[in-house]
């Protein structure tokens, strides 16, 4: 309950620091008989890499996963996962000067008060590396979902300052550095990055993750509903500030003739809902939309204090991403996936036997 | 697991159905000695309830709340305390003629065909009465919180459709049947609900709920952060379809320099980040948004089917809200209430001893 | 997390005090479309209650369980079940004089010390009749159990004092007031129970619980192994000071030559182990003891202290059993179910897809 | 929910296979500025390794742990901390024979059955090699309750076969290799070793761990008693068949009159409950007995199955403890440290406030 753990029954837990050791995590309740390497893993790790495009932080960490238990002769067995990634480029200088300082808009001074001291190399546990582990640890249901009930989990870039990406080609998202779905928009994207880079600044970014064929049910009633599950997850995601099911925040100003997704023989009519309905899946497609802020780790300077609580004034070295936004495609595709996998094996324990003639689609 | 409780050290637990014969909770880990009577919980449960101005639901049920357990001689022992609310006003007939209809928009579909079955009465429980355990157990939080912390949780309609209140007078908000914070908008108010009410239509709204006074350092590091468990208990309230933490999707075309909240030795300059940092709160105002969703229980007829997947045409009688979201303010700020609760017992299990020489404000 | 709950997938909460309004739980995670009367719940609510014969407390409570939510037209729905025992016998006075003493062998001294302060009326939330919710809980497992799987829970008193009581026959087991197997001691028992009553002194007991046709494949590996579950279960049972699996402590000075249970193609040739192999069900029977000490209840004077610290003489009036371990058969027999279908519900989650053509029995 | 994890607040998470890559664990929840170092961990890891005399199995392991995360500066940081043994005396040969059989009084065939498929390597994840995560775990809290609270954690060889151990001397317990507290046994409990390792036949074992200056007050009514916490912890341990608190099975032919604990202004006259009242530390000393069966991995031949259902004679070759019980001497401490840990962590959260002005001694 210290807050490192997430899922019920398919449950992660991690640990590790921007510039410790190694970063690792535990993946319990995974089901047996499942194909299983450190390849499927990689390929999510190697979309969220830093330093695979001119456009994110030029850290290079080949962060190369190991399967430590759990796996055995290239099948899980059931039994816990250990999943480990040594950090290999850990320049600890990098970061000395900010030993004293709170770097504003970060967890500094927030986890010095808190636990009254704190690892200030990267930002220690507070880091976005720690999301890798998550990644690999999502790339483990993704599979699953995907084999087992052909369930597709997929994210894109649907916005990134004023620029709104429409999502026009899935195949696209995969072909450029910003996981956008328009290739019209490619270029204002570069050109934005540019600047941003030049000014010493940063941008924030809103992102689309959707998951097709789930099945209807889904989502357990009050409390531990899909969608509150699912925001709690994305919203869990470094630098998130708003997390939307469906129309979200659109739905202010809709009336309920509007917003109600008709049904009829055929199915709904439409998804103002985001295949959610009393917190468990419709049978539609999931739709959630998430806000991510702009980094605060930019190189205009800034107004903060020092542990002593005098003025500084500071300015965030090192190597960042001016749109943090982009990297968390793959990360909110894995938190995802582990609400999906999650909700998969607790309605499976309740509702196993559960027969029904009515329509799904 | 099953859905039914929130919270790990404040575990709230909730049943009962919208016309079934009670709805109950158990509040477990409430600290012992703090002074608690139902008329402590009474009055939140009066602000939610139904039928007490001409804008809400016609039903009137009086939603007198029993403690059953947990206290003696006025004081909460430390054992769990179990709440009930008798059900006086269930008209079942006014529900007979959709027990073989799935309503749009409402939860009847995902339920049939997640449990085989449904109590279709007035949704069963799916149905917002089931909030009211919500209010009754963030009650004893809110009281916690207050006496012992001086912590202030308060709530206010911030937008109906296209009507936007801004916080001008929390005294107001109390006064108004809206929970509008703005005098000069209950006229406008006042007249869309009629236009409503007229044309049997509904509409969506935005609640903003604050806490002041909230000590630095809740929220635990990773998955468990503050701002994550608070989107999953706010998203899990009946109807919501986006949560935000300060300025929320706002941040998507804000710049770093803008967004950050730069800190002085007199305090920060300015909380965009609604209170929260790295997921622990920053001892500033705690911030959040929903989104409600317009009901989709309205008298213009809508296409849906039945149980045997013919296609019918329906339109939902009974007594509704023309906008749920006004009656969501005291249920917010209860949700509001128990991740605060939460999060302030499990920081104190782990970081009681700890010391910090660094001001807080 | 507060500890009035158990169970992860079939959870069952608890509330009330022995002399409070009500007793009430809340079972969450029934699968839907069960059958479930009230009928189901007392017959095992009657077998617990005191007052039932002369060899225990001659308190009245007729104990009538209602079921106030979770079942719909005589069947579950698969939503949360609230259970409701009011309280009618409650005879404050009897109790009035121990309001400033710890009674010896009693949790008053500890409650006082835990909390600051206590309901010293019967004991409060510690007197065993919280176990009637127990009970209740431990019937609708009990009923899954053996409508879906034909998995059978029974027990019987094995010792009283020097008294062993052999299973000699189960129907004997509800037939006379001890829950003793073999006709042959009730002579005895009953002359213990005499000798008791005219010493105003109490004696210890053992009780057997075993579960027939229990699947292979419940439990899980390394800390929620089905028998370290059952161990949690059966020691939470009030006055329970040891459990055993299969042979318990008999295996301290045994070899391992007699001490495995040998496997031919026609099955296991013993059950040393008690069904229970490496933390998992073998699919042979569950066997498993309790010691229950005898109540401290008497009316034989003790040393003891009040609040002020000073020295007392005090003897424990009030309606007590000489021996607590007779009620407590229903009460291990419900725990043991409320395991097993927990478990039953998290192998089904995990394992739900394993086929193996390895024999079982 | 897996069953990898125990502790609600100090939480211990686990993986890794007997020959698998390596073992390894996360413990979240530990409180920050706490002193840690490996050489913490590694002194009860040593206590329990293999190959450290010849009454227990010649596999030689260093066993050396890595802390990966979570320490800073020689400091705990209030984040999950990651441990690491890398596995390095994997004689896969040793066991390819068994790969299709299911030794007797194992866990091969409930692993086979639940999962379909098993890693039959030494025993897989069903090895006792997994206890050393817990060992290493355990040493994290001991060394906190040692610091801040002077609570001492330690236990002892209490009975071998025939030869029961008296506890004479704490200090003679860690100068034998058989945790033996009475010098006098060591003779026969040498000669009982050499005896069955000439017939190739193993023995049973009582262990008895005992806390010293725990504080009144810990454990939580009902469900998670701290006797049921330790009922269920140190059930977990491979081999357990019974655990006793206090006085455990000799109470059942005690009289109410001697087995209560009578109480006098300068503290209890005696200890029969263990320590723990009404599930509630007492602050005498804890005390519990575990019994621990002969393991089966003995070379006299006995029966069993193959996957095809077919008899077979077997003997278990490689490198096998004649007592299990003896190593089991560090990992009851562990699991008994882990769950008083946990406890304190859940009594500050809920009674971090309450004053008591009644004596504890």
């Amino acid at each position: 309950m210290a807050g490192n753990s997430i899922g019920e029954l398919f449950r992660v837990t991690t640990f590790g620091e921007s510039h410790g050791v190694a970063l690792g995590c535990i993946v319990d309740g995974v089901p047996p008989g499942i194909p299983l390497t450190e390849a499927d893993l990689q390929h999510d790790l190697d979309r969220r890499r830093p330093g695979t495009s001119r456009y994110t932080t030029q850290r290079r960490e080949p962060d190369s996963v190991r399967i430590l238990s759990g796996v055995f002769e290239g099948v899980t067995t059931g039994t816990s996962i250990g999943l480990l990634i040594e950090n290999t480029d850990q320049r600890s200088q990098d970061y000395g000067e900010i030993k004293d300082l709170f770097r504003p808009g970060h967890a500094d001074y927030t986890y010095q008060q808190k636990y009254g001291l704190r690892d200030y190399r990267g930002g220690g546990r507070s880091s976005a590396r720690e999301t890798a582990m998550r990644v690999a640890a999502g790339a483990i249901a993704k599979k699953y979902l995907q084999q087992q009930f052909g369930i597709q989990i997929r994210g894109y870039l649907s916005q990134m300052g004023d620029i709104s990406c429409e999502l026009k080609d899935w195949d696209q998202v995969e072909q450029n550095p910003f996981f956008c779905p328009d290739v019209n928009r490619l270029e204002a994207l570069d050109e934005l990055m540019r600047e941003l880079r030049k000014a010493g600044d940063s941008i924030g970014a809103k992102v689309t993750v959707v998951a097709d064929a789930v099945p209807v049910g889904l989502g357990e009633p009050v409390f531990d509903r899909l969608d509150a599950d699912l925001a709690h997850a994305l919203m869990s995601i470094n630098a998130v500030k708003g997390v939307e099911i469906g129309d979200g925040f659109a739905v202010v100003n809709k009336r309920g003739s509007e917003n109600r997704d008709e049904i009829t023989p055929e199915g709904f009519l439409s998804n103002h809902a985001g295949g959610i309905l009393g917190g468990i899946s419709s049978g539609q497609q999931i739709v959630a939309n998430i806000a991510l802020k702009p980094t605060s780790s930019i190189t205009i300077p800034g107004r903060t204090i020092n542990k002593q609580g005098e003025a500084v004034e500071m300015i965030t070295r090192g190597r960042h991403d001016p749109c943090v936004g982009i990297r968390a495609v793959p990360i909110a595709e894995a938190m995802m996936a582990i609400v999906l996998m999650d909700h998969l094996m607790r309605n499976r324990a309740q509702c196993n036997d559960v027969k029904s003639d009515v329509p799904r689609w």
